[in-house]
């Protein structure tokens, strides 16, 4: 069992972070992190699936799979550093040169990522002053995390922690990570940028195997606009200074923790859905007793990224109609005159459809229902004992404002 | 070898057309149209794939099968009669039967269609009231024509009508069709609602093959949201009045006919994504040089329906890493760095990256040739000779308006 606690990235022990105005796009802003482990990581990462990658995710992607440790990870926002080409890559290196000399490290201890506009070259030499101002001045703790999150934060419009301890083998272990969103975001294998510590002591084919079974139901279920970026990158490092007896197969330490980390990454997940571009409320899909986990994930996903629905949500419009479209042309089968339909909030829940058909529900209460901060649809398909959850957001003008102008 | 002429539905020889305000959810409105042929019909269509299927959809699909003729098509805005069980189907059933006795027809030769809010009820009194009025009051011609593209639209701005003619065998032969979109439009066989009607002699077959021959390179090229109808219909009527020596297996006289009417389907599934909900420009994707048809349909999908490219299109940001960020997430493998991109329209071209990497060129003349009614993306991926072309709209503050309220 775990306990949630106030914190971020830098919560476990032995990580200290740091952050800074490097000015490399937006100007009087912090822009950079910079996180650092006192001694050696076990390092574990799920990265973008999109045939582009920007040139962070090939070089820490080789580095998890070929070396499998790391000691600190260089983020900037305000540019990806993606469609680079060789010169984003020789970036790349020369940004880990500077952070490894800065920091006493090895180049290949040093992982990076970056977000922002896609095709412009990053300032190597305002990158590399802002490495310096940061690791001379590198904090522990929740005040120092919280900074570290707004550093890396570019549409957002608020940082993304969560933090779990759990008691492993008599031992405290602390799972602290940030994430940022908010546009651009529709994982396929993690999302946007997430970094996750932890302080206990764990084989790194564990570690990766953790990570790769709570990501599917967590950063892959939420989506903000259907756009796979290119920089989506989720690393998680792992210090064993918790002193816990180190986790080497898949025992009962082992199930702790993946349920402690999967705490922590559906909460970074419910966040940055949350605070998805132009978001305003967290819009959540439920799919009851679907057939499999897997058609639950593609059910809730096709209702949580309907454009149509997610601007009916906007409103504030029980419009159920476009929900079971949704339901419909998501590739799944099913049998449309079974499924039961209801939304739910803070201020009640209501049932709008049984066996594929309109109740004669109240249009006002389903309103009021829908005037919260947080909105919930429950699709019940009554086909099977399978579930699964989609976070998502509603489409507003705002998503559009942002998105119309974005480079400028 | 074919001719573009003016008219729509009733362009073609032996078909008349009515229309009516019949109040069915608008009101003042016109909002029904009738459509028939003075003779027996081969019959044929395609309709949409998602698992929920209007009752209109379910009624004509199993006419279409397992007839191959019809007469007569009644057409509604306003409610979908969809996601209404049973009691939708009884509702065709009656529908059918009104407009039979109207016309002297059998009900199986009356084709129903359907469009607007999903799972409110057709209110059988006024429909067959309108179906009343139109059958008294048929007419053919251009105007008769363009009245009947009016009373089924919906969100449209703008009636959808395209016609041609041919000839074959020394005969003259008419195809004209007319579409409604604005809305719900991802058509994943056909879309919304389509009606074409030609006076070519054919067997029913060969009118269902070459049907389905155009509508993936038309119809289910555009999008305007991703959103898969449960209502997307396409019929295509052939009266034979024309004449001509009959098409009876694949001929010359058949591939003429096939390019015709893709000419007819092109037009309108043209019209229909300039004409997207909110929409303030066309927005076409051509992508060349891909390894397949069905890759570079996939590839050209993808990026027309990316939410940030259409939002970067609406503000007039020539934002091209959107666009390889939509081609990398497609599914299709390719080397994005051999990709270049280019956008055009009235006022010019440019090239904007050569080999995955940005050019150094002009953002204002950019911006410029972004700000036109028909912006052009051409991806050139230059890893085979297969290409295709999507088209959509850009993503709007009007989307958001329309679809956040729609149902009031």
């Amino acid at each position: 069992m775990y306990q949630v606690i106030e914190g971020g990235v830098a919560a476990a022990s032995g990580f200290r972070v740091g952050h800074t105005a490097a000015g490399i796009k937006y100007r009087e802003r912090v822009d950079m992190a910079l996180l650092v482990s006192d001694s050696s990581c076990a390092a574990a990462g799920v990265f973008t699936r999109n045939v582009v990658k920007a040139a962070p995710v090939l070089w820490d992607r080789r580095i998890v799979r070929e070396k499998g440790t790391a000691r600190a990870i260089v983020v900037n926002a305000g540019i990806a550093n993606a469609c680079t080409g060789q010169r984003g890559l020789g970036v790349c290196g020369k940004t880990a040169d500077c952070a490894a000399r800065a920091l006493g490290l090895a180049p290949e201890e040093v992982l990076l990522a970056s977000t922002g506009v896609i095709g412009m070259d990053l300032p190597l030499d305002r990158i590399c002053a802002g490495i310096g101002a940061m690791a001379s001045d590198l904090q522990s703790g929740p005040v120092a995390g919280h900074r570290a999150a707004r550093a890396i934060m570019t549409t957002d419009t608020s940082p993304k922690e969560a933090a779990v301890t759990l008691t492993l083998d008599g031992k405290r272990v602390t799972i602290g990570g940030m994430a940022k969103g908010s546009g651009m975001i529709h994982p396929d294998m993690c999302t946007m940028l997430c970094f996750i510590t932890s302080d206990c002591a764990i084989e790194q084919s564990l570690l990766q195997q953790a990570l790769a079974t709570v990501v599917p139901d967590t950063f892959n279920m939420i989506s903000v606009d259907g756009d796979t970026s290119t920089n989506d990158t989720c690393l998680l490092l792992a210090n064993g200074q918790a002193d816990n007896r180190r986790i080497d197969r898949k025992n009962e330490d082992y199930e702790a923790f993946v349920k402690a980390l999967s705490a922590v990454c559906g909460s970074l997940a419910r966040q940055m859905a949350a605070d998805g571009e132009g978001a305003s409320c967290l819009f959540e899909v439920k799919v009851r007793n679907a057939r499999s986990d897997a058609e639950a994930r593609i059910l809730a996903k096709s209702v949580v990224t309907s454009s149509l629905t997610k601007a009916a949500i906007y409103g504030h419009d029980a419009n159920w109609g476009r929900i079971l479209c949704a339901l419909g042309y998501s590739g799944v089968d099913f049998d449309p005159d079974r499924v039961d339909l209801y939304f739910s909030s803070e201020k009640g829940k209501i049932q709008l459809v049984k066996d594929g058909l309109a109740l004669d529900y109240s249009e006002a209460k389903a309103t009021d229902i829908l005037t919260a901060p947080k909105v919930t649809a429950i699709c019940d398909m009554k086909q099977g004992d399978h579930e699964a959850t989609a976070w998502g957001c509603d489409l507003t003008h705002d998503y559009v404002t942002i998105n119309a102008d974005y480079r400028s």
